[in-house]
């Protein structure tokens, strides 16, 4: 007995199905159990998928003579959240065609769990958060971290097939461009303060010049007194940077990288996305050409639609949900009055009272989940700028030489990664969405 | 004229070899200029690849008659960095097979530059990081930062292909457990301070009890006094941790990760390793099996080699260029002495004065670029080891919990992304690795 189950192939439960009527090894954690006395039947997950395994006393006792009764004994006391290793037999389910299950031949514990500390009953936001390390255990939530990471990977995957390459832009920066008030400073050995980054575009439009195309995907830091169901202090954000890209150019390239995650996502990640209850119909209408209509188009459309924004004005978090529930398809919202934008975009040649930029809305209520534009490659405009923003310009010297030789139209946008998934999980707030959420009130654990 | 330079086909200069005697649009950088009178010769980039383009007064002429001399006129005042428009016909190089030419018919420049700031002469090393955002331009930067992104990509590619899962650990924890010498701490709102990773494994460790096998590959941070040329402030980091590996395995996974980066970067980035005048030969050796020797090995074998190691010690940098000069592919150094190594890793039952752990060190001279060990998974002895590095256990309440509740064998690894870089791309110091660094004495650009 002990040669088969070290030679026993172990394999993960995701493949089961290759594995139709033979004899393997799982390793997992069991995170159900129910027994009628002669059979447990217990939930088995390994991290790449879940299996019932059926311990059978009669079958075991047919196996095992007298030997049965301890390998019995230790499947009984099994409670939740116990690490086992079970050998047995690959079956599909007698009424469920293509599902499988294991008829349990053999079993090993790891280590039984006391009591779990997330049993069945219903816990508030603040336990479970307490307790994220092993609220992620749960099939919900593993389900919103596989799609997060293929998500990450679906946009990395667009960007290097059209010719980004990646470029990790600093998060210690050297001065606090744009005022403090929203950000993390820290001691930096005897050079003074450095701050956390809250975006890496401004190192991107440097990078142009070598690489062409870029793009950075990492964390940024928000110190945001904000306590709304869309605000992380950490979060994940994608930057992209494109030479010789105008403003129409990158909506396009917006459009093409949106509707190609949705697209892998309701491909690949269906099983997720069933266990996290996702209407997959309002994402299936995700597909090319999305709305598009100017800022001022959009205030018009907003106060029919009863929403009190005057006109010059940014749309807030609620016009964001108005326009977004009324519309089936994201939205491209284009050029915003100059005043309520930043320094960096470039104005409209024809108006200058507006810039050539964007935000993308997710529909079904979610608002903003992409913003871009193109950026003001004039030298002197762009000094003209930092002076109307108050910043001052020595702070910019090394980012003024990117307009000095060399200077090229160019486009970026950027993504925040946890209001994405939240869309496409059709979750009501981001702190599902990342690992361990960190926001005003939770730096733990 | 305007007409065909709108919808003439704009093509990345990578891709010239498949538009031979074709005519096509290509934008980029002048990075050297050369006129005999008659010809000018402009070498330019555009991020995909780097092209000589010819402008030719006689061919100019014949193509344009009286509009020539307005086109070279533009072309005769091209400097440094010029951003340039040009259209022209695709040829081979009449000497170089598979080396392609544009022979120019039209002009259009973006922005003539002012006199370049990095020029043809040698700059020191503060001069050029001054001005990193221009130093990036260079063909020599240009290739290592593509290699640096291929590198990226492969290890993501290779551990997707087996079955680990992206997890974003968080930068921002809550306590300094192991003490604050080589922290950064930020003020986190009303709750204390906060401090910047310096790697995500104990979350990883967490994250298998939902997902398996997992990895993160994000920034980290050291406020170490080390000014050496293997030390940055802030670097990328690359941690594993796989549920049911055990110490064997573990190398053996570590091994298979390292000769395939390594075997697809040879493939990939020939071009690019070309220019970093890389010896290829050394890395062509990179294939499994490693060499593999133990810790107390290895300090026998550095004292033959004339090291004044002592038994017990961890190995310096010194002793790890010794030995990795010596030989000519990756050595595994196993089982280091308990007292030098962290409080999570799991004693070798055969041998508790030592753990289960390795380094693992590159050839020529390069020193460490992996570490893992298998973890402590009984909690009793985790608790015992806490104390005896005299850390708090509440600070470890929700790690010890994955000891409690369906604790498995487990193992993990971690990767410098900047000192894998330079030493497969053989350079001295690792401020060549990353976009920008960071270091002791500088924060900027």
């Amino acid at each position: 007995m002990e040669h088969r189950m070290i030679y026993t192939m172990v394999i993960l439960i995701k493949d089961l199905a290759q594995h139709k009527n033979e004899t393997v090894k799982i390793r997992g954690w069991v995170f159900n159990v129910r027994s009628s006395g002669k059979i447990i039947f217990l939930q088995v997950r390994d991290g790449s998928g879940f299996v019932q395994a059926i311990v059978e006393e009669k079958s075991l006792r047919s196996l095992h003579g007298d030997k049965a009764e301890a390998i019995w004994d230790s499947a009984s006391k099994i409670t939740l959240e116990t690490s086992v290793e079970l050998i047995g037999t690959v079956s599909e389910h007698p009424k469920k065609a293509g599902e499988f299950e294991l008829h349990v031949s053999e079993v090993k514990v790891f280590q039984y769990s006391p009591e779990y500390t997330i049993g069945k009953k219903e816990h508030g936001p603040d336990f479970l958060l307490d307790n994220r390390h092993l609220w992620i255990r749960s099939e919900r939530q593993w389900a919103i971290l596989r799609i997060r990471a293929g998500i990450y990977g679906y946009i990395e995957e667009w960007l290097k097939n059209n010719g980004f390459t990646r470029f990790d832009s600093p998060i210690l920066t050297p001065s606090a461009c744009e005022g403090t008030t929203t950000l993390f400073g820290i001691d930096y050995f005897d050079l003074g303060q450095a701050f956390l980054s809250q975006s890496g575009q401004l190192y991107l439009e440097a990078a142009i010049g070598s690489l062409g195309r870029v793009y950075d995907f990492g964390p940024v830091f928000r110190a945001e007194k904000s306590k709304t169901r869309r605000h992380l202090t950490e979060f994940w954000m994608m930057d992209a940077e494109a030479a010789f890209v105008e403003h129409e150019e990158n909506m396009q390239i917006q459009e093409k990288l949106v509707s190609y995650v949705v697209d892998k996502i309701l491909k690949e990640y269906k099983f997720e996305l069933s266990l996290v209850e996702r209407d997959v119909a309002p994402l299936e209408k995700i597909k090319s050409p999305f709305y598009r209509m100017t800022h001022k188009e959009a205030v018009k459309k907003l106060q029919e639609l009863g929403s009190s924004i005057e006109e010059g004005s940014d749309l807030g978090a609620d016009d964001e949900t108005i326009l977004t529930n009324t519309y089936d398809k994201p939205i491209f919202i284009e050029k915003y009055p100059s005043d309520v934008k930043a320094f960096y975009m470039k104005r409209d040649p024809k108006d200058p009272s507006v810039v050539l930029c964007n935000d993308l809305l997710a529909p079904e209520g979610y608002g903003e989940i992409f913003g871009g534009s193109q950026r003001e490659d004039n030298y002197d405009e762009l000094v003209k700028r930092l002076k109307e923003h108050n910043l001052k310009t020595e702070d910019f010297q090394w980012y003024l030489d990117t307009r000095k030789f060399g200077s090229v139209p160019h486009s970026g946008f950027g993504i925040g990664l946890e209001r994405l998934v939240a869309w496409i999980c059709g979750l009501k707030h981001v702190r599902e969405t990342i690992p361990f959420p960190r926001m005003i009130t939770r730096k733990t654990p």
